[in-house]
């Protein structure tokens, strides 16, 4: 299967996609979507969405993973989160693709078996599964991919059941 | 001027698009899209955007107004909510159209002339500025047109100045 992982963020927002057995992954694409705080917010996501689409239209993953969006230390920097989380279900949704939601704690703990890990683990325990001869350079696609990983795992394992 | 007014909600997003010249308001049309909360969110913000696209296209306003979005008395509700406005503000900007965000103090200020008003207040006001021989029937939708009525009036102050 083919799954999409995508980490919100406001001003960077993480992609990756990857080929998976629900053992051994493999990469197809990572990167992530900048976006400039001086752009009002629904142009940030203009740009967010055409982007997704784009990736969605060239690569034609099966399904999608994102992470739940959850209160961190700053209310208005979650609401703002929140706003590109909608827009990226959105997008996602009109591809005709499903969207499978983890929380941060069930996406670490499936891909560094260790729910609490940092972002540095994510970024090495992805760089592992994906056997990639150098690390994955931005944490937010890390986070992309470990979010698609997790899903990948999860899936297979229901299906398997 | 045609505004498109956008009241997000998780369960009930309010619409209401009016004809202004910034002093007379008419109403064009007006509603509720209702969701499911049994559907998983993307599923529910398909819904939305499609109904908003929808009457986009048939009554083709010139621009868009859409409440700011705030910490309310519940975390969760918020995040919810913010996910919607995530929604209809891409939705609006793929359309083509420019969107002002105001605070609901800036609403209920410039449509009731006090910034605390009550729902029901709102609702008169809506009522009497657009000329109607009944009442708005959802507070989503006077919300809606609040927010397009308050748009229409600010847009025009500044063009006079």
């Amino acid at each position: 299967m083919r799954v999409l992982g995508v980490d919100c963020g406001t001003e960077r927002t993480g992609y990756g996609i990857i080929d998976s057995d629900g053992r051994r992954h493999t990469l197809v694409v990572e990167g992530v979507v900048v976006t400039s705080p001086k752009q009002p917010m629904h142009l940030r996501l203009l740009e967010i969405a055409r982007k997704l689409r784009a990736l969605i239209e060239e690569h034609r993953p099966d399904t999608a993973a994102v992470e739940d969006v959850f209160y961190a230390a700053n209310v208005r920097t979650a609401l703002k989160l929140a706003q590109v989380r909608g827009a990226v279900l959105l997008t996602v949704a009109e591809a005709g693709l499903d969207v499978a939601t983890y929380s941060p704690l069930e996406i670490k703990g499936s891909v560094v078996g260790y729910g609490r890990a940092e972002k540095q683990q994510v970024q090495m325990m992805v760089r592992s599964l994906l056997q990639l001869d150098h690390p994955v350079e931005s944490e937010d696609a890390a986070d992309a991919l470990a979010a698609a990983i997790c899903h990948a795992t999860r899936c297979t394992a229901e299906v398997g059941r």
